[in-house]
């Protein structure tokens, strides 16, 4: 029947696509397929015509190094772009087909995926805008904004810690509307799961709050149909579907074994595959008419769908024209330029420290910035993130702004991807700097993905104080600035804050970490607009040489200052720099940046609370750093920063000892 | 009636420590105290007059956070150093008692904790290594290796994913005397845990394999006990006792809120705290001497049991001479210099992978180094780190050496942390490069306590290839060289990567990671003892002064010795340096790191398929980079190492430029 051949068609391309590369993964498209084409032929409504449909339902393969089998069902379905040529180049370089699936650059694509655990998080990250939206949006007689979201992943998508996270959160907020596909096959890469896996997955889903199914023959994609359906049927809580497959399925020398998980099948053994599945063409690649023809009209049946949608938006658009063109700029994401005009730059001048400025810059944005949702990894009161009067998301307050991630850094900046993904929603997560270490994978994807989550990372420094080591950032700026695409700021006063702020929420192309003080900061004589450059002079003369550069950033720059002040009093020209952002900075001209840090003064000092080896690039091997090169201790943070060197004297002291060297 | 003033001394110690000290945590220790009292009087074999000994029981404060209440057990108990003057310092500068307990700075702490979720892991790590050394070691009539390990969390612990992670294995390993007592008070910062965990934590941990034992009434130190005592007989399976407390209990103003967390208590609440207990005496710090009595006749048990364990111990001495040498060796770690004799450096030369390189030199090294064990998040075949012959560590095979982590990176790191801080083993950890980052919130950990974990970290660049950018490290390097502590070694080729284990092996102060490549790297002409210094001559005349250095690492180092010739048949004089580690490096003297880079020598180029952020300080403003300052791509390796500069002519026109600027 179509149906079986259509199955056996993505088994089929992935082999080939699998086998013409020499690389990639075999075992899984082979016992998953059956589930995908459960998923879309029939569970979800997709409309591959229009990828971008705002309620299509969201499909995130988890299991990211399953990739071919999603090339080969989004090729079936016709997915623009998507020809066979794809599934041929699948992991050259320049391809639509890259050897794990990559959001923005393959259409049908939701999520770039592949780090396990990821696309569990983005999916309930998906699901939670839907619901906000929903919430939002909806009328009763329009519900505008209503789609399922799912996600299939492996034994290795169980394992990793974020999905535990993620789900017991989902479970929390009663996300019906998530459905999960858990394809168990038993084996992981080192063996069968009993080594390290022996666990009751279902109960665990049960104790998180999912509404557990199981299908027994994963062979079945009629069984996986219906019970995608009945998980349907469970709205008040999200699904799991525990359907039990072989990994390569159809290869006797591999099927059940971790073998089939990350080697190419070999020629004879796709040949094999060919016979057990009773395919007649030898030909890789070769799909028959009646396979693509059965496909197309699925498709059209999608696109059946779009068009009812759009009625309806088209009726809700009459009904309700104000609700409409809110939800067009939710929609669009973009922020006016009044937002950010003059008296956004007007405020008390007054010392505090930067997360209490953010947490009002944040209360003022929110009128402006309707779509800004977000909160903390349980850190709300000290990351000062509440949106005041925007309500707790929560279950049946899904219209609340303030999201509640509990102790779950990483879940959580998944999430906060999945809501970009899902689109409608600007997030912002936050917890403290240090913790940006759970962060990081995550995060790493967002800046991979394109994405422009912001995070609120307070107490930035051995500021932290009495809490000691375990809770003082030290590498944390070298490790986000070195990852590509993120722009750290790490501002000074309440003017950089805005400027960080407007930056990160003007930024629609990568993620931006706010990088702020739990202690209070002096304002800054000369902050000012030349913090949107990133980089700019807060003392000393602008227009003559300097005789020494004193960079600093954050809560460093008044102190900096200070030393700077003192050196000029001693009849030494030195310009103290406040670095913003590095990533601004280098973004902008060569001639503003010579101007800032003229090539020829060679002595130049950084001062920051955090570890020397960003800054090497722009003091060079004849300048310094006043910088934490080890881990911090627990007392007053006063005594800290004077310890450590963060103090007038210490810092003139090492300027003079640099004016003092030769330079050679 | 004694016992309960003793929990009350430990809740009045605490309070008065956090309101000295004006910060600190006082909720969880005035809930918490009876279960530490139940377990530090009764539960657990501990001798406060030796706290190394080694068979004691482990405890781990997981929920680092109420490390008051925990400084406050250690001085009731009479350990050493620790008298009432330090609970008066609690969180300054130079004291016992910081913020957050700090391994190896506090007898009777055995882990650091603060970062939640951390000491769960590690607790696993250690009752993972009491099974080993177990197995290995005790004899029917001689169980020398025989103690429980215990771990204290919250709420927070639980949300964490690493919690799933390591209870998940413990499960699968049946870890029976791993006890895991959870302070179940229903509060997290942000509000009730309603907000974000609703869970039922019970039901998980079941469904992990654990026995799940719970006490209703938390304030019944002797309910505890009893719970502790049913855990112990529960052998073939882990135990997780959900007690219910009350945060801030015996204060109305604060039991049960979130306020009680994270803020001092008040001066006036910490009089309403002694009322409400009954407490007689209002001085600060004053404990009856009834109390003190009682706390010195429960260590002197403590002490009954370690003299009974140093009986047994002689008794294994003069049954089973032979073993009870190796147990010493064991317990001591060391490692003889024959190990690395001249023989370790002779091998057949040829081209190959680094990490087969390092599979090998594990074989090698496993009868000479036999205390080593490890393994992969599930990755052993790619990473090439199994044990030949060694078993499987699982359930009824403890005496196994390949440990099988799962999908859990950042468990496995902190298992590993585990095994090192509870003694007699040398653990290595492994994955690939790229997912170094799900481990770095515990490798910060291990570099913080100093402990000497290695982790093997394969498929360390673009060289990954058609996996593409979600499986390609490029910040990595950065990451990890910037956090204090640890030696990031990144082969060129076999004698490096012997050197890089010889190193990790040999240092016993910190953490090592071992960067190594999935592709076939050539045998270097001139690779030899001088990586022993961390940076070396390969290419170029070391004796006099160069016209440009090329510094380059690991699968690069080849390639610029290549660009390095080219420059030498046009009469370039070109330095190329090996950097196999850094910080290696920069533990050498003045002298030869002047030798290796001479500071007048302006013209350098790092070469390294990784960010750049590194190589600042060591190119300078006249320097420049070839990196990859960006995500890589996914297409076979060598077209992504010639798309992104990684060949000899690239580097060659690059060290072109360099001399043809004029430096200033």
């Amino acid at each position: 029947m179509i149906e079986q051949l259509a199955v056996n068609a993505i088994r089929i391309l992935s082999a080939d696509a699998v086998q013409k590369a020499n690389s990639g993964h075999p075992g899984f498209p082979l016992g998953a397929a059956p589930i995908v084409y459960a998923l879309f032929a029939q569970g979800m409504n997709h409309a591959p015509q229009e990828p971008d449909w705002f309620n299509r339902d969201r499909f995130v393969l988890s299991a990211g190094h399953g990739s071919a089998m999603l090339y080969a069902v989004l090729h079936l379905f016709g997915y623009p772009g998507m020809d066979v040529g794809e599934l041929k180049r699948f992991r050259q370089y320049g391809s639509l087909t890259p050897g794990h699936p990559e959001y923005g650059l393959t259409p049908g694509v939701e999520a770039t995926t592949g780090p396990l655990g990821a696309g569990m998080g983005m999916a309930v990250g998906m699901a939670l805008a839907e619901v906000h939206l929903a919430a939002k949006f909806n009328r009763d007689d329009c519900r505008i904004v209503d789609h399922f979201t799912f996600a299939l992943g492996g034994e290795g998508c169980l394992m990793e810690g974020i999905s535990s996270e993620v789900f017991s959160l989902a479970g929390t907020l009663g996300l019906g509307k998530l459905i999960v596909l858990y394809d168990s096959n038993d084996i992981t890469i080192e063996g069968g799961t009993a080594l390290a896996f022996t666990e009751d997955v279902g109960k665990r889903m049960e104790a998180f709050g999912f509404g557990v199914f199981s299908v027994e023959d994963g062979t079945d994609a009629a069984a996986v149909g219906a019970a995608i359906e009945e998980a349907k049927r469970d709205a008040a809580r999200p699904s799991f579907i525990k359907i039990r497959t072989k990994i390569g399925y159809g290869v006797p020398d591999r099927e059940g074994t971790p073998k089939a998980h990350g080697e190419p099948l070999g020629e004879e053994n796709v040949r094999i595959l060919r016979a057990s599945l009773g395919w007649q063409d030898e030909r890789p690649f070769e799909i028959p008419d009646g396979v693509y023809a059965h496909y197309r009209a699925l498709a059209e049946k999608g696109l059946r769908k779009s068009g009812q949608w759009k009625a309806l938006l088209a009726e809700y658009r009459s009904k309700y024209p104000e609700d409409a063109l809110v939800f067009d700029r939710y929609l669009s994401g973009g922020i006016g330029e009044e937002v950010f005009g003059n008296e956004y730059f007007e405020y008390e001048k007054k010392a505090d420290a930067t997360r209490n400025i953010s947490g009002r810059i944040l209360n003022e944005l929110k009128d402006g910035v309707p779509f800004l949702i977000g909160g903390s990894a349980d850190l709300a009161p000290s990351n000062k993130t509440r949106i005041d009067g925007a309500g707790d998301f929560a279950k049946g307050a899904y219209e609340g702004r303030n999201i509640h991630f509990g102790v779950r850094e990483m879940g959580m900046t998944a999430i906060g991807n999945g809501i970009l993904l899902h689109g409608g929603l600007r997030p912002f997560v936050a917890t403290f700097f240090v913790f940006s270490d759970y962060m990081k994978p995550m995060l790493r994807l967002s800046a991979l993905m394109g994405l422009p989550l912001i995070a609120v990372l307070t107490h930035d420094s051995i500021g932290v104080g009495e809490d000691g080591p375990t809770h003082e950032p030290v590498e944390q700026l070298a490790m986000l600035r070195a990852t590509p695409n993120i722009d750290v700021f790490r501002p000074a006063d309440e003017y950089e804050t805005r400027v960080a702020w407007k930056q990160a929420l003007l930024n629609v192309n990568g993620p931006s970490v706010l990088v702020l003080t739990r202690q209070n900061l002096p304002v800054l004589a000369r902050s000012g607009p030349g913090a949107e450059k990133g980089a700019y002079i807060v003392a000393g003369d602008a227009s003559s040489k300097p005789d020494i550069i004193i960079l600093a950033s954050g809560s460093e720059v008044a102190v900096a200052a200070e030393a700077g002040g003192a050196l000029a009093r001693d009849g030494i020209a030195a310009r103290v720099v406040s670095v913003l952002c590095m990533e601004l900075f280098e973004r902008q001209t060569a001639e503003y940046r010579e101007s800032i840090l003229p090539s020829d003064v060679r002595r130049r000092l950084a001062v920051e609370a955090g570890g020397s080896e960003p800054w090497g690039k722009w003091v060079g091997l004849d300048g310094a750093c006043v910088t934490m090169d080890r881990f911090g201790a627990s007392a007053p943070a006063e005594e800290l920063f004077r310890v450590f060197g963060f103090n007038k004297d210490f810092i003139v002291n090492k300027a003079r000892a640099l004016l003092a060297a030769s330079t050679s």
